[in-house]
């Protein structure tokens, strides 16, 4: 099977729909026992509409890889971990056979309306999302270090898989500056949620949730967004600056294959898989709007407006290291010659009270096969001499590896839960 | 000068520059001293593109009524009430002037982009929406009692205004269900912020938020989101029935009139305002998630697939109050014969650590010329009756008197601070 969530191969639901019976396609996995949606409901085939509007769009869900990390870059995102609370190993694969099952569904533009023939029942879809369009939505699963062994390194191998856990997953070591709050890093299962509309990305995640209820507890719950300009323009974050420039192209498999996804040296569930690095990032944006313009553009060693690094003039042209401050972001991120995939999103959180200000910040999320190789090295760089630093603060750090991708028949998972 | 809000009348970005330097337009209100924006940007005239994406779309801030209060339903909202701390009118004479100047700016889809010439300044502009287009962003303000009487009725008349404080606007009545958070409520000066994209309406709250440093502290700061459906339908909350159904059309001026504007009998500044009504109002999903279909749709009286009422067919089906439970919701706002424009937002909170499940509920708005005559009565009406009580509890409330608009040269609230 080929690698269909790359985002030159978005379709858009009606061809979904014209290809044919995808509604029918979702309920006969429900019926075959891998799914916990009982067929109460008939998914709707709802009318298609012929728009570019990014909110028809649908991210494929089957695929060597999972979706959500090679897939174009959406506007929201809630991203929760959980701990796993059972201890029972066909709890957590019954879990991801029904958590596939809803992305499935979710994910392929079928919506759970229509009418329900027991109304004393719960309905089993909280239903805001009923009539919204799929948003490009995508789900992203991982494991972290505590799922394999609780409490620690040489902790509990609650599931009989410590001998399946991947060779570089471990907590990110702790960095001079980091301030970290337990309650908002770590967790043994990551659910990242995106979409291009915060509602279908929350339904998204509130459902999951839901079928999580005496398996997991959820550990955090954040939210972000994160959105791209009018003409296609790389995002900006709170600071203003373009976030992700140095990112490579994700529609060139042979890069992505270099920097994203393993393909072998790990137990047999990783291939085609990833690590996630996650970091809860508080920004002092009351100190930073205080700031100069050059101490800002010193910071990062770019343009603030044309995102150029100094001595260039465009985006894109490469970081000339002799031109810029070496104690600048991007001067120390480059010079650790690591390339990671940054899929990071800001978020708010109302106003810090010690400032009055806004509370905010970046839920960094980066992909990359060998976190020692690529981003551990990069991280203890940065938190070295980094002059972003004096402007941010570490408050939540986790990593988690994320399986491949399924086939239609398969869950997430399946490689690790069931060998 | 007409009134421009309407939905019908919405324009698009490039009608705005085919009508020409709206951006000079804007810099010459700059410099002829009524913005706080100094001109040492140039704005940019972005390039401008055929498109229908609500993201294109501009709604005018200059006409007879503020914006945001009966344009069409955007899809993110941020909301902050502010405490004045300055005890002198010239500071707020000059926040309005300057909020103004900024709002106009922003919302005409101008951007403070392009070269900054004094680097060590810092930037005028936080720059993270300096790509984004205007999405529909509007802005709307209000005053709440503590402005004109400072620590409750007959308490300070700090700006000598009290006499201009209109005849309705106090504390609303408690009520027996609530379990109000002083701090998620009240507040001297209210901000909405409304935009189809998030990214867009946190950068105008931030800016104006930055621009009110020194002359008042924000009281709190929420976001919200709420989505129409793909083919029109009416938003659902995340109850997930549909929320605003009630609504009259906003295109009908003489409705509005009769539910909305206040034209006469309130002091002159009012002429063309409203009063904005605030809740906050936690949902127990976690209980409501549990419910069988028919106590959720007892409870609102609606079925909750169609949104139909009991016995009907159709969403805009009149109700027919012997066909549903006396005690649903909809039969008891509908039974009082009120009507108001309700403009709610649905918000989310991380996890709730009682339950465990995902903290959320309803940012509720809404719009009405007489708060003692239309919402108050409902309120009671509700608070006494309404089933829906099982699964919620307001945590914030507040009453706002939202100004007319204003015309080019004039600033927002320029009547009542200058009279």
């Amino acid at each position: 099977m080929s690698d269909e969530q790359n985002k030159d191969k978005q379709i858009h639901r009606r061809d979904v729909l014209k290809w044919g019976a995808v509604a029918g396609a979702a309920v006969a996995v429900g019926a075959s026992g891998l799914g916990g949606l009982a067929p109460l409901f008939k998914p709707a085939a709802t009318a298609s509409k012929q728009s570019e509007d990014k909110n028809e769009q649908i991210v494929p869900f089957y695929g060597k890889h999972q979706a959500g990390i090679t897939t174009a870059h959406q506007t929201y995102v809630y991203f929760a971990a959980l701990d796993v609370t059972s201890s029972d190993k066909a709890d957590v694969i019954s879990l991801f056979r029904n958590w596939t099952s809803l992305t499935q569904l979710l994910t392929s533009g079928a919506t759970l309306s229509g009418e329900q023939k027991n109304k004393y029942m719960p309905p089993q879809d909280t239903g805001e999302s009923q009539d919204l369009a799929p948003a490009n939505l995508t789900v992203t699963f991982g494991f972290g270090p505590g799922f394999f062994e609780k409490d620690g390194k040489d902790g509990k191998d609650r599931f009989g898989l410590k001998d399946k856990k991947p060779k570089h997953l471990a907590d990110l070591p702790a960095m001079p500056n980091d301030n970290l709050d337990k309650k908002q890093g770590g967790g043994d299962i990551s659910v990242q949620v995106c979409a291009d509309n915060e509602q279908t990305a929350f339904h998204a995640m509130r459902n999951l949730i839901k079928q999580s209820i005496g398996v997991c507890e959820v550990r955090y719950l954040n939210k972000g967004f994160l959105s791209g300009g009018k003409n296609g323009e790389t995002p900006r974050n709170l600071f203003g600056f373009k976030d992700g420039t140095g990112n490579q192209s994700t529609k060139d498999e042979n890069l992505m294959n270099s920097i994203v996804w393993v393909q072998s040296g790990e137990p047999d569930w990783m291939t085609g898989g990833t690590y996630m690095a996650y970091r809860k990032i508080k920004m002092f944006l009351e100190i930073w709007d205080r700031s100069s313009l050059k101490d800002q553009e010193d910071t990062f060693g770019r343009i603030k407006s044309s995102g150029a690094p100094f001595g260039q003039k465009k985006e894109t042209d490469p970081v000339k290291l002799n031109q810029i401050p070496a104690d600048s972001h991007v001067s120390v991120a480059k010079s650790t010659g690591r390339q990671i995939l940054r899929r990071a999103f800001s978020y708010t959180d109302g106003i810090d009270p010690k400032t009055g200000y806004v509370d905010a910040g970046l839920l960094f999320i980066s992909f990359q096969k060998d976190p020692d190789r690529q981003f551990v090295p990069m991280l203890k760089a940065l938190s070295a001499k980094d002059a972003l630093n004096e402007y941010t603060q570490t408050i939540g750090s986790a990593l988690f590896a994320c399986p491949g991708g399924c086939k239609k028949g398969e869950y997430i998972a399946q490689r690790l839960l069931e060998s």
